[in-house]
């Protein structure tokens, strides 16, 4: 596993992910795909939705609009409480976030989660909590700040409207609920799945795509009965960690985290956490809901969310059980797990990228050993590119080109030399062993289809 | 090809394209892909991927943030002019474009894209053009209002940016060339795809999808030498129009349309427009765009887009032909040129959506013919599932489940019956000509895998 800083370079150099709108000197915590980023986050995305959509019994997806009638927020409580707590310094006139100066003092052995703003305050006072900026302590009252980006709709002076950017997909799922259950005849127990973007107008630490204010979410709202809710809940924990394990990841750097608060209406919750360069922190979260949820949005819009069970002809609104991960820190962990440096024989070294090959960004490189031999090589190219993201490089030593390869996590290198050209066969490396083997161009196709799998 | 309303409806109940947060009585003009159209735009978008990115010999996809530094827009010109000609009447107070003011009263014998503020304020004088809500004629001038949505950035009063939501993606494209070009050492001429939202704060006129205030664009900007440009210029349209029909529109619903008027700095633009049940209209743009953009961005930006040909040393600013088309209108058109109403022998009636296989939504349809095979038929919708998307339904008629599966477009529907029992064999049936064929359960993945290939 490779230091951030590391994996940031990488990532640039090799067109995985570029700071956002860098030739104006950036936009803060905005960053762009690269070619290479942009093919590993769709494949990322592609297996979750084969995971949790394709494969599932009884699952279906969504794609909702990222503008929503205000009433959305309303009832899912964003609008009163999507806050962060902020104090300001009397002195130097800076602004912080309430549970963030607990949080450095205490070392985090105090846990401002569990505390109300009146306690915060208390906390700060009694142990004369200083700014960091100037030093001081001379705190105004902690003031919440909604962490929603609002916007107006309409074109006249008249009708201006304000809308929200959503600050989570799963609003989406939730008033789509009828839609989906009566246009599929779907029975409960069913799922609804989601990835689409969120926003999050944050004060952000700055660690690469872990936290930013534009993100990509991928989830999945389990809708049962209220009796099987936390048998599925516990369902739900273990697919989450079998598909990080799917796509390449070591269980030692996975570890289930129960959350010590609960909302009012859950009874149960919690992440897996990786262990990332800065430590354990959260990658995805499994959440119980309650019948929470549908009855706030039953309560707010007025239509009724009982589901008719047709076996037992009871009535009842389904409980949830929310799978939810980060399509974007997703990718930064699995960029971290990838990362690795190897000393070779002789003393050389290279950066090796171990994706799964499911999800490497390109299956193939195909490279001939010679300028006069692109034209085979553009050939076994064209057939590859039916089938899989393929590159083609022929600029420089072929050692050079396997490292770039290596460097991008291309699973397979493809070799065209003179032999080529008499029997029609290739040498294929192997990005992880560095072995080879001869095969005909013919079988190739099969070979990779076999090696890509997922 | 079926009227707006009739696909509306289709759309809604069996699962496609609902309105957006609709419990709460919607958002005007926003709309929400349910479970089976979630997955055809979705195959929409993997095929034209699968054309522009992957199958390209130079083309390299990116995915940018929404969020862009504000300079971004002021290079682009979006800041100062994207906006929309308004007039207000004096007496009913309500507002209106002028350019729609003379669309209507010259019933399009006039081209108002052609003139100027003063010109259509001239026009709707001398005409005097009516209010179309009070009749009267009595306006203010024209005034301009900027069609890109804004929002603040920051969490501080004293900290607030406003940044903007991008009304295009394809300043993603331009502001990543550099990064792209080094990254990937790619040599002029080659191309920058992505795919990504935009969002545009229009009065849009309510033709369903066709115009929505948040869409996906599908874009490909192809960076060449000025000289080639013009060629490169037609090579696209020709490659545009080839996509379309790859994905099954049929030529004599689309057709060219060149443009009248030419930004200052374009050598040539067109439409491929679609005959939608409203009539002709755009489908998607080709644009020579000089090499305005680049240039643009040199200007304000500070930082050299000066390209060093490796083969001649000359350094120039690429041209740019862009092609660029809406993922949403596109699957609004595919949907149009799906729906087909058919009356069948006995003079039953069926919807069918002749949806191209390697679009639509499920490849097959798992059907027991009774309940009691329901186990066979699930072990056959696992084994399918691993490759494609599948659907299964086990309730009513076998005729009703087919009609069913024609409303959504699944190519193929296969039953189980008691003979699957004894012989492993299954019952396929197409869609389209409604023919029967009897195949082993094991040939089935290779059988549908030639039939949705793409």
């Amino acid at each position: 596993m490779g230091s951030f800083d590391k994996i940031v370079n990488l990532c640039k150099n090799r067109g995985f992910i570029f700071p956002g709108s860098e030739i104006y000197d950036g936009l803060a915590n905005t960053w762009d795909y690269g070619p290479v980023g942009v093919e590993l986050k769709n494949n990322i995305k592609r297996a979750w939705w084969k995971k949790f959509v394709q494969e599932a019994d009884n699952s279906f997806g969504v794609d909702a609009d990222i503008f929503m009638n205000s009433k959305v927020w309303d009832a899912s409580g964003h609008t009163a409480s999507f806050s962060d707590p902020k104090m300001d310094c009397k002195c130097c006139k800076t602004r912080h976030r309430a549970d963030n100066l607990i949080d450095a003092h205490s070392k985090k052995t105090v846990n401002p989660d569990l505390m109300s703003n009146e306690e915060m305050e208390q906390y700060i006072y009694n142990n004369k909590v200083p700014c960091p900026k100037c030093g001081k302590c001379d705190w105004t009252n902690i003031r919440n700040f909604n962490l929603m980006f609002s916007t107006s709709r309409g074109v006249t002076d008249e009708g201006q409207n304000l809308i929200y950017l959503r600050p989570e997909t799963a609003q989406g799922e939730f008033v789509n609920f009828l839609n989906v259950q009566r246009s599929m005849r779907a029975k409960v127990p069913f799922g609804i799945a989601q990835i689409g973007k969120a926003f999050r107008n944050e004060v952000t630490p700055g660690n690469f795509t872990f936290r930013t204010i534009e993100f990509e979410q991928m989830e999945h709202q389990w809708f049962c009965k209220a009796e099987n809710s936390l048998a599925d809940y516990e369902v739900y924990k273990k697919k989450a960690l079998d598909f990080l394990l799917s796509i390449g990841f070591n269980p030692e750097h996975l570890r289930y985290h129960d959350h010590d608060k609960l909302a009012h209406y859950a009874k149960a919750a919690c992440d897996i956490q990786f262990l990332y360069p800065i430590g354990w922190e959260e990658l995805n979260g499994i959440h119980h809901r309650g019948d929470w949820d549908l009855s706030r949005h039953q309560e707010y819009s007025g239509k009724s969310m009982l589901y008719l069970d047709p076996y037992t002809n009871e009535k009842y609104i389904p409980n949830v059980v929310e799978y939810s991960i980060g399509a974007d820190r997703l990718t930064l962990a699995v960029l971290c797990e990838a990362y690795d440096e190897q000393t070779l024989e002789g003393g050389d070294t290279r950066v090796v990228m171990h994706f799964h090959p499911a999800i490497a960004p390109y299956k193939v490189a195909v490279l001939p050993l010679q300028k006069n031999l692109s034209e085979k090589a553009m050939e076994v190219y064209r057939k590859l590119s039916k089938n899989f993201m393929v590159t083609y490089d022929e600029a420089g030593s072929i050692g050079k080109r396997y490292r770039r390869q290596d460097e991008i996590g291309t699973p397979m290198c493809v070799t065209i030399d003179f032999d080529t050209l008499e029997d029609n066969s290739v040498t294929i490396r192997d990005r992880d062993t560095m072995e080879q083997i001869r095969l005909p161009i013919e079988k190739l196709v099969e070979y990779v289809s076999e090696k890509v799998q997922y």
